[in-house]
C-alpha cells in the first residue's frame, strides 16, 4: 500500500458537478490501495469573488485579515469535497492549513513554509479516513494566524505534505493532460513529455511554462518527491516529474517504486515510454514568455560599478530582472548600452528607480520596450551537444527572426525576439529539434470531460 | 472605560454597504472609550447558498464537514468587517471562534460552550485593535474539530464572550428596534419595552417571542450579562434585558454601570425611562406562537402510570412536549382525555410512537390538530395579583375567542385557541392590561435605514 497526495485546482472543482467528480476518481485511488490525502483550491471563482467583495469594503487588498477572507475559498471545497465522498461511502475528513500542520513564517500573502506536522492528517489516513486538506493557507509560527502561500500556494502545500509524509507520489490534477514540449495553443504537432527532470522542469516554469510552478518544482526537488501533473478531467497518464524516469537503469531510482506503483493503477498506460524518455533527455522543450519587457540603459560610462550602481537601483526598487546583457563598448566614445528584462508590471517602478539614479549613474537615456517575447530551449542534453546552439539560431534565422538578446544556461538558451514574432519563433525551434509529434491525435489539451 | 461586546446578524452586514454601516458604528463605540469586541454572522444569504451547495453534492447536511462548510460564511463577513474597519483608519483584528478561544463539546451542528478562553481576544483589545470575532462556531475539546453552536448560535457566542471577558454590556443588534410588548405586525400599538428582566425575558423567547433565544437569555441570566437588543439600522436606544433596572434604587446594579454608561454613549436616549419600568414591572409583553400542533389521547383509562407510559413513549421517540392538560375523568366511563402540545415539524414522530404504544397504553383514539395558536401573558407583577388572570379570560371572553388549553407558570400565563383568532387575542389581550401605545409614532419596527 502506498501515500498518494492528490491536488485538485479550482477548475477541477468549479461546481458541484466537478466536485462529485474528483469525488470519484479519489475514492478510485483509495480502493486501489493506497492511502489518499487530498490538497484542495477553492472553486472556480471563489477568490475572485472575495477578492471583489474585499475591493467594495477596503481600498487595501493585503495583509491578514485579507488572507483571512481568502482562505474560506478553500473551506468551502474541502468541506464539499469530503460530504461528497462520504456520499459515496467512504470516510473522509477536511482539515485546514492549521489543522494540517503547514506552518509558515508571518509574511501575509505570501507566506513560506518553513515546517509541516502532518500528525492530525497521518493519523486521519491510518484510521482510514481519506484525509482533504485546505491549499494555499497555514498558520504563522509566532502569531498563529492564518497566512496564504501566495501564486501557486495549493501545489506547493501538496508537495510539502507529501514530502513531510513521505508519499510515493504527488499528483497534480489540472485541467491540461500534462506538460507538453510547447505550447499546444502555439504548437499544433506539441507532444505530451512523459517524464521531465526536475531541472529540466524548473527551467520551463521559469520561461513561461504555466503547468507547474517553479516554487512547487524547487520544492518536490530538494526532497525528491515525484510529481505525476495530470487531467482531472481525462483519465490519462500525464507527465512524470522526478529526479530519474520511472524504471531508469541507473538502480537508485527513488521516485520510481511509487511511479511504478502508480503506473499500475489501471488509469491507462502510454506505450513507447523509454524510447520517448531517451529523446527527452536531449531535449525537454521549448517554452515563450510574453510577460516581460525590456528596458535599455543607453550611453552608459564603460567602467568597473556602473553596472552595480544601475542594478543596486533596480533592487533597492525591489524589482526582479531576468536576462542581463551589456554590449560591446565603443572605443571611441567610452560609452556601452547595458540591456535587461523584466516583468512587465513593474516597468513603471524599474523606469522611475533608474531616472532618480541618473546622477549616479550618468547615463544618456532610457529605452523601454514592452513589445518583446522570450523564447527557450530547455534540456539536459544540451550540456554535452554543442551542435545544439547552432541548430537554434538556424531555426530562427530560416524563420527570418530576428534576435535581439542571448543568454544561456547549462540546459537552456533563452533569445528575446519581437513579440510577434513569437509564434513563428516557437514552432521553428519545435521542429527544427524533431520534437513534433508525428500524428495530430496524440494531442489532447484543455481536457475531454468539460 | 469599559469593555462592550457587539453581535451583528446576518441582516445587518447583508452586503458590502452594510459591512461598511456597521464598520462606522463600530468605530463609534471605539471613539466613545470603550475597548469593543464584535461577534459576527454570516453575510444574508451566505449560509443558505452554502447548504444548497452542500444538498448538491451529498444528500446527508450534518456532521463534522458540514460544520466546516458552514464556519466559511462567518469567516467572510469577519474578515470583511476587519477591513472595512481598518480602512476607517482604526485597527482591527479577525478571529476564528477557535481563536478567540469558544472550546464546545463534540455534538456537531448543534455543539454546547464549556468553556471560553479569550485570551487573544483580550490581548487584542488591550493593544488598541478592536477584536471581531466570528459568531456561532467553536472548537471541540477532546478532538479539536471545528463546531457550530447551531439555532441562536451567534447571539450565545457574544453573550458567552461577554461574560468570559467580564464585558460591561452585551449588544445584540438586529433588524428590529428592540423587544416590544407584542409582535408590532399584530398590535399596531405595540410598545418598545425599555428594560425588561432576564425572567420576563426567558418567558417570551419560550412562548414565541423571536427577538432573543432562550439559550442565550439563559446564559446571560447565569452570568449576569445586561443585553441591550437595539437596531443596526436606526441609532435609537433597544431593550435593556438585565437583572434589575437601569438606575434600579437597590444599590446592587450590577448590571446598571454598563447600562448606564451605555447610555450616555449619545446614540440617542428616551425619556420615560423610570416611569415605564414600573409599569412593566406589572407585566412585560404578550407573546404568540402557531408553530406548535396539539395531540388528544381520547379515552385513556384514569388510573395511576397511565400518563407515565404515555410520556414514556413521548420521550423515547425525543419529541419535546410544550403544554399538557389531562380533564376531569368521567365518572361513568373511567376513561379521561390527555392532551399535549408540540412542536408541528414533530407531529408525526409522535402519532407514531403512540401508535407503536396503543397497546401498553390502551387509548380509543388520536386526534391531531395543527390548526391552533398559543397566546402568552409575561410579567413578574401577576404573581401577587390575583386580578390578572381574570382580566386575562375576560378580554378572551369579550373577544368571542374560545380557550381550548391553559397553562400557568408564576410569571406567565398560556391559553391555546384556534390559530383564526390568534391576532383577534393577542389584540384584546395587549390592550386590555394597557400596554398599548398612547401614539402610534413611537412604534417602530423592521429598521429605518434599510
Amino acid at each position: 500500500m502506498g501515500l498518494v497526495v492528490q491536488k485538485y485546482g479550482g477548475s477541477s472543482v468549479a461546481d458541484a458537478e466537478g466536485i462529485k467528480r474528483v469525488a470519484k476518481r479519489i475514492v478510485e485511488a483509495k480502493k486501489n490501495g493506497n492511502q489518499v490525502v487530498v490538497v484542495v483550491s477553492a472553486m472556480g471563482d471563489t477568490t475572485d469573488e472575495l477578492i471583489d467583495l474585499a475591493k467594495e469594503v477596503s481600498p487595501v487588498q493585503t495583509g491578514r485579515e485579507f488572507d483571512m477572507l481568502l482562505t474560506a475559498g478553500e473551506r468551502i471545497s474541502m468541506a464539499l469535497l469530503a460530504m461528497a465522498i462520504k456520499s459515496l461511502g467512504h470516510e473522509a475528513q477536511s482539515f485546514t492549513g492549521s489543522q494540517a500542520g503547514l506552518i509558515t513564517d508571518s509574511a501575509h500573502n505570501k507566506a513560506r513554509i518553513i515546517d509541516v506536522t502532518p500528525g492530525r492528517i497521518q493519523t486521519s489516513v491510518d484510521e482510514g479516513n481519506i484525509a482533504i486538506v485546505a491549499g494555499f493557507q497555514g498558520v504563522s509560527q509566532d502569531s498563529k494566524d492564518i497566512t496564504t502561500l501566495g501564486r501557486g500556494g495549493s501545489d506547493t502545500t501538496a508537495v510539502a505534505l507529501a514530502a513531510a509524509l513521505e508519499a510515493d507520489v504527488c499528483e497534480i490534477y489540472t485541467d491540461v493532460d500534462g506538460v507538453f514540449t510547447a505550447d499546444p495553443r502555439v504548437v499544433k504537432k506539441a507532444r505530451k513529455i512523459d517524464w521531465i527532470s526536475f531541472e529540466d522542469m524548473l527551467e520551463l516554469a521559469s520561461n513561461g511554462s504555466k503547468v507547474l510552478l517553479h516554487r512547487c518544482v524547487e520544492y518536490a526537488r530538494r526532497y525528491n518527491i515525484p510529481i505525476h501533473v495530470r487531467s482531472s478531467f481525462s483519465g490519462l497518464q500525464g507527465t512524470w516529474v522526478s529526479s530519474e524516469p520511472p524504471g531508469g537503469h541507473d538502480g537508485r531510482g527513488e521516485g520510481a517504486p511509487g511511479a511504478q506503483a502508480a503506473l499500475k493503477s489501471g488509469q491507462g498506460k502510454d506505450s513507447g515510454q523509454g524510447e520517448q524518455s531517451m529523446e527527452q533527455a536531449m531535449i525537454s522543450g521549448v517554452a515563450h514568455d510574453t510577460s516581460e519587457a525590456k528596458i535599455t540603459v543607453v550611453g552608459v560610462p564603460d567602467k568597473p560599478g556602473v553596472a552595480a550602481v544601475i542594478f543596486r537601483a533596480i533592487a533597492d526598487a525591489e524589482v526582479n530582472i531576468d536576462m542581463v546583457v551589456q554590449n560591446v563598448s565603443a572605443a571611441s566614445t567610452g560609452l556601452t548600452d547595458i540591456s535587461f528584462t523584466l516583468p512587465k508590471s513593474e516597468g513603471r517602478k524599474a523606469i522611475a528607480a533608474l531616472e532618480k539614479a541618473q546622477g549616479a549613474i550618468g547615463f544618456d537615456s532610457l529605452r523601454y520596450d514592452d513589445q518583446i517575447a522570450k523564447i527557450s530551449l530547455v534540456g539536459a542534453g544540451m550540456k554535452t551537444n554543442p551542435g545544439v546552439t547552432a541548430t537554434f539560431f538556424e531555426a530562427l534565422s530560416q524563420a527570418e527572426v530576428n534576435i535581439e538578446l542571448i543568454s544561456t544556461s547549462e540546459i537552456r538558451i533563452s533569445v528575446v525576439t519581437r513579440e510577434d514574432d513569437v509564434n513563428e519563433s516557437v514552432r521553428a525551434v519545435h521542429s527544427a529539434f524533431g520534437l513534433d509529434s508525428e500524428s495530430d491525435e496524440a494531442v489532447v489539451y484543455g481536457g475531454t470531460g468539460r
